[in-house]
């Protein structure tokens, strides 16, 4: 799995019939800032998840991707190899907290 | 799931006998630019995509890859990694419409 | 899926025993040229692939990767990743054909 | 499989029911060092696993990805695609040890 | 598929039961030289498979990922996405032998 951003979203009418009414997200990956880890930085790729827990655009999330994605009551059926299985609280990275969604909404 | 452009597409009449009669599609994937995530450009790869959806060259498209492209009617059976699942209308990114098909075919 | 030319072969004589009689062709997968996307150029990556289709050295082939390598008669039961399921005879992009596998063998 | 050192953990309270309880753990993939294989080095990228065997931060894991990190007791059913399934003790290439676990612990 | 080199060996005690006894061997991935293709060389990154046909450090041998590395015997149970099915003897490309196991020795 890897950590996420939701920074938008797609809208299609002509798809797959089992696709029908699925919320399709733009994500961008996020890694720990490689020099000091102690953020969260953006890795440039963009992804289409499938959301599964009800995100929205900004927050952070957890991914799965394969096969795997097909594992939620949601998404057992479906065409999809990427799901959002869960929004993110916070990340701990060598003992410091380098992310807290409730500190982003502050700023 | 990524976004792609369908560029091309593929002649084989020498292929696996359940093949036959699939439309072969060259896909570029693209992503969100970087800088200021304002529009979709392509990202210079090439994946040949099973199309499930009537998509034709030049429109944008939702792949699916893996397991995953085998879970719609049409591609169960096939040896296929790679399936265009649906036609993207509009991607929003950041509150900001970024991609339009209908702007696209007046330009 | 995506396009590859058949550079050479492997031979392995102790081997996994499902994997005795199978053909293991070297393949290196090619993509549509960035600039003006009029041909197509090696990548420069090196994958072993299994063939179901009676390929040989120096065509152009369609490669399936994954599960949905098990996917064709002969690959069923394989330990296989990496599948040849077809021949190709020509590719077009933006309505100019840039591979063709006669002109190939005139040249 | 891949070695990876865990860095940190994530906390996610809005997720798929069957996660609920599941440890989730930074790990950061690690590779021998290119130039003499001396060493393993990080390589910058960050991914979230699942722990199956009670691996701590700091320590040196064997990491599964995909469909068959579905393959333990604990992680049958779940949406997860990076499994932890054993704790290194020791690395050795060319003939020579160069990651010991206890060695780690005294620096 | 592709070819690798085995360099090393990891040890693991504490490890998902039915790991128990198996063997976890350090590959490097190897890449046919992209000038000349006249040899084998190596991709300075390192993956960590389980040996199904008695390989040894190293040996050249033919590596499966994902789903398929658990189509063997040995490895149908196990969570591994990475399996060692052959001991390669030969590579030839462009019809000219590139690689041969006994040469080697020789050297």
């Amino acid at each position: 799995m890897f950590l996420a951003r939701i920074t938008g979203s797609v809208i299609s009418t002509q798809k797959v019939e089992s696709m029908v009414g699925q919320k399709l997200l733009v994500v961008e990956p996020l890694r720990v800032s490689e020099k000091d880890q102690t953020e969260l930085v953006g890795t440039g790729r963009s992804f289409i998840a499938v959301d599964t827990v009800g995100a929205g655009e900004g927050e952070v999330v957890l991914i799965v991707q394969g096969s795997s994605a097909r594992f939620t009551p949601e998404t057992k059926p479906l065409p999809v190899d990427c799901a959002i299985i869960g929004i993110i609280d916070s990340v701990h990275v060598k003992a410091k907290k380098i992310f807290d969604s409730k500190g982003e909404e502050r700023s």
